[in-house]
């Protein structure tokens, strides 16, 4: 006799096979697909072979966990997200087919997911690679198999992304199918830090919203947020330490919470995203000066913050240990881009400063600059600045400094020479509210441009395309984001060799338009592909594969 | 001793105020409203009196139901999206609090819905009316009262809208408030029929997206989705009698099946929306010969469809007896617009059929409409017609025939002089891909201009704002269609007295302003209400409540 517990696992294996196989009327007039076919993955993966077989997906897929980290609430959290993408259409149909007695056998009832790490901290350059094969794994069995190993819950998730983007609904069988299998899948991203920036002091923008922006960069495997939270119009995020900041808020109403900044930051590291926090200083600062005018040189010439006050630097650092708090990451933004020292050289009392000091107001933006990076350093940051710091005093800078290009080429190249990290998002081409630069640019657009020494290219981290706030609100940000950012987000994960060759027209943009649709079926307001302007509406009826 | 249920009872209202008042710390200090603001509440309700008290409201808000109908699923289901939105940011701060001791005495801590009926079917003019009655109930008691009565559980999704319209995150308190208490509402729509139109055949909408437009409508009290499915460039349903016609489908993936549609109908149901489905007929269908090529009149000349075969008609019957498993909506919309008969007049069958039956073309048109209506109604459907109908041959047009205006003025007072209903969607105001029509415009469109006699206004059912699908796809369908849906559907739901006379930029436009960026915190791309052409970006930096 057997013993329980063998019994139950017994019972529990009938039960699944009851559950996938409840009749024996196959689906057997499955279209085989074009063998000539594009893949249509996005971004494209680093390695992958395919064969000539559709399989069908069982509406009932379920979850089987492997691995000292397979057993995460993360994995299962994304699996459920995942089901409900795949199988959107098929949910009445599963329940409906149960009564007419319609139904079939499918080729993958189970999705097996191995994680061989049950570390769940996610920082710069964490493991993002996963394998995936999806096949019918023995002829002579009925169960198939679909199966993502990877080495931390963070490649698992890119894994159900690719493994979500093989699945189709076929409606002519109303079942979910995957063409062109077996698939054979070793991915991983080029660079550790792909990001967006998001602009939420021009405009305002719902917690709602910059959680669909997170779950929408998670489908094109992007996996940093940069949370440019604060500029010169709007001081939106509470700081305890400093409780009249957020009156520099548009209105009461448009704020953030600390427990809102919280849960902005769990909601992204489940889905394997980084929140990189930002406080553009000394520049583009006038808003914190509504709460605390101190901190502006005067009530009449508000900006750059007053360089000569301690206050000044304690806001700095009070914020810091609130944020630290908050934000995990070990990348933190301390701006530094577009000072304008008028102010300080107009204003009595600064200009006496820099005049008992000997300083120039280059030498005082300096000081302010190196000021704010040790104190972003004594709280255990790595701070990142815009790309005039180095371009003005390079050989101050403190030496973990990443410096993040916007002005235009050749910055990163100059930076790496010189030992810096580097994030590349040369306006020309990265910057979305530029609505002039089609997909073509923003997609051959490359970080690695100009440095030819593997050494010095491992100091790019990656790159960031950055959606500016000042004609971007919630009623337009999706498609000024959509699709451009997935072109750049290929750039930044898939292999050179395999996206630099060719005629992109013939190679990337059919799968561009094809992730355009696919955001468009899962609920994200993604623009037209060839639109000569971002964002601009469909210029008449039409597919949206031809548009 | 008590008797076991009164015991249990009895343990219940002890932890019922264990949970909501778990500590006396109460937070006095909540800033008092300004007495002379607006009501922030979109629409306008009927009847209401405020006063000037602000009310705190449990975070763990439970619902209570009472009336025959108030145990409903809809109602509970309701009852948790509404929760989801009131409390979105107090979610963490109410585990936060627990644990750092920072809590609260709340003066709502119950919402109780008490429905008076329990028939659920959906129809035109079902009871949409319900009291709102929310105050701290007694001083003496520590459990405040919200309740929503309603004769409908439509009525107590309408109220549920109201309450969630009453509550405001307080960024201070960190808490939701609700300002000028106590309130009492008593509220119902002006019109029966306050409809959207989404064109789903020039562009394709995925199920996700129309269920997004569904949800907003009801945030706006609008009650009728007019789902325009098919049209000349596209048929994008399944029709099981005729399982070609959606050949006709842009793609294999531009489509919905029998179980889509089912699930949308469904969906806009528990929202207390009708779905009014749409085949436009004779014109305007060019897509049905991709399937079956014989409803065409000829190869080179598509459009209208062939009035001479049975086939034609067999086909939409066909089609309407599928179509009406699926929608229970007693409104059947035939189409019937922009018929240019040249094809018919030029085909040589086409023509020779005329010939021999002494018709002209415009005789035949008539013909194709009575003969559809016939079929509509043989299926127990009331058909509507877009006007041209009515204009053109009235006195033919069966008597339960509802006009639908599109064309401009003056059309619904015709119609109900003799004896149609009607539904006014004048283009000049209520066309939303007119983008050059103003908010004020759209607001002060009146369904019931030019109609003075009583007897007569009661045959307008009401009125539907259109978003034809040209230029609107997934990318910028949503700010097309708001806030200027909302104009119209306050001009729809409220007293016209009350919202026809003083100044709307004063009375309205700030009511509307909030309105807007109440659905961009709820996740909708509502586009900036004052911009001069509709979905245009924000011209620059700034708040939403000014933009």
């Amino acid at each position: 006799m057997l013993s329980d517990p063998f019994k139950s696992h017994f019972l529990f294996l009938i039960l699944s096979l009851s559950l996938c196989v409840s009749q024996t009327l196959a689906l057997n007039s499955v279209p085989e697909p074009d063998a000539s076919a594009l893949t249509y993955l996005w971004p494209l993966p680093s390695e992958f072979t395919s064969g000539n077989r559709t399989l069908s997906v069982d509406p009932d897929l379920s979850l089987a966990v492997g691995g000292i980290g397979g057993n995460s609430a993360i994995v299962r959290a994304a699996f459920d997200r995942y089901r409900a993408i795949i199988f959107k259409h098929t949910s009445g149909i599963s329940i409906f087919s149960r009564f007419t007695g319609r139904s079939s056998v499918y080729d993958i009832c189970k999705l097996k997911i191995i994680v061989n790490s049950n570390n769940e901290e996610l920082q710069l350059g964490v493991d993002e690679s996963y394998t995936l094969f999806v096949s019918k794994n023995d002829e002579k069995s009925i169960i198939g198999e679909a199966t993502i190993e990877a080495n931390t819950v963070y490649g698992a998730l890119r894994g159900l992304e690719t493994f979500s983007q093989l699945c189709s609904f076929d409606y002519g069988t109303k079942s979910v199918q995957v063409y062109k299998a077996p698939w054979y899948i070793r991915d991983k991203p080029r660079f550790a830090f792909r990001g967006l920036l998001l602009d939420t002091s021009r405009h305002y923008f719902p917690i709602d919203v910059i959680k669909q922006i997170i779950e929408s960069m998670s489908y094109a495997k992007l996996n940093v947020f940069h949370w440019h939270i604060i500029d010169e119009e709007s001081f939106p995020l509470e700081v305890p330490a400093y409780p009249k900041l957020w009156k520099g808020s548009y209105t009461k109403w448009e704020r953030y919470t600390v427990e809102d900044a919280y849960e902005i930051v769990n909601f992204a590291k489940v889905r394997g995203i980084n929140v990189m926090a930002e406080i553009d200083i000394p520049g583009h600062a006038e808003s914190w000066g509504t709460g605390y005018p101190d901190l502006w040189p005067s009530t009449s010439c508000r900006e750059p913050l007053d360089v000569t006050k301690n206050f000044t630097f304690d806001v700095i650092s009070g914020i810091l240990t609130d944020m630290r708090k908050i934000f995990p990451f070990e990348l933190f933004h301390l701006g530094g881009d577009e000072v304008n020292t008028d102010c300080w050289s107009s204003t009595p009392h600064v200009k006496q400063w820099l005049q008992d000091r000997n300083m120039t107001a280059k030498d005082a933006y300096k000081y302010f600059v190196l000021k704010a990076q040790e104190i972003a350093i004594s709280k255990n940051w790595t701070p990142v600045n815009w790309e005039e710091t180095f371009n003005t005093f390079a050989e101050n800078l403190n030496p973990r400094t990443v410096v993040h290009n916007w002005l235009g080429a050749g910055v990163c190249p100059k930076a790496v020479a010189k030992g810096f990290k580097c994030i590349f998002s040369n306006q020309g081409f990265w910057y979305l509210d530029h609505l002039d630069v089609p997909w073509n640019e923003v997609y051959t657009a490359e970080p690695l441009e100009g440095i030819n020494d593997t050494s010095k290219q491992e100091l790019v981290l990656g790159g960031e395309v950055c959606m500016w706030g000042e004609t971007a609100d919630t009623s337009d940000v999706q498609q000024t984001i959509w699709p451009r950012a997935a072109a750049a987000a290929e750039r930044m994960w898939s292999r050179r060799d395999a996206i630099s060759t060719g005629n992109i027209t013939l190679t990337a943009l059919p799968r561009l338009q094809y992730f355009r649709c696919l955001l468009n079926r899962r609920g994200v307001q993604a623009a037209p592909v060839t639109n000569k302007y971002a964002r601009r509406p469909p210029i008449g009826a039409g597919s949206c594969y031809e548009q």
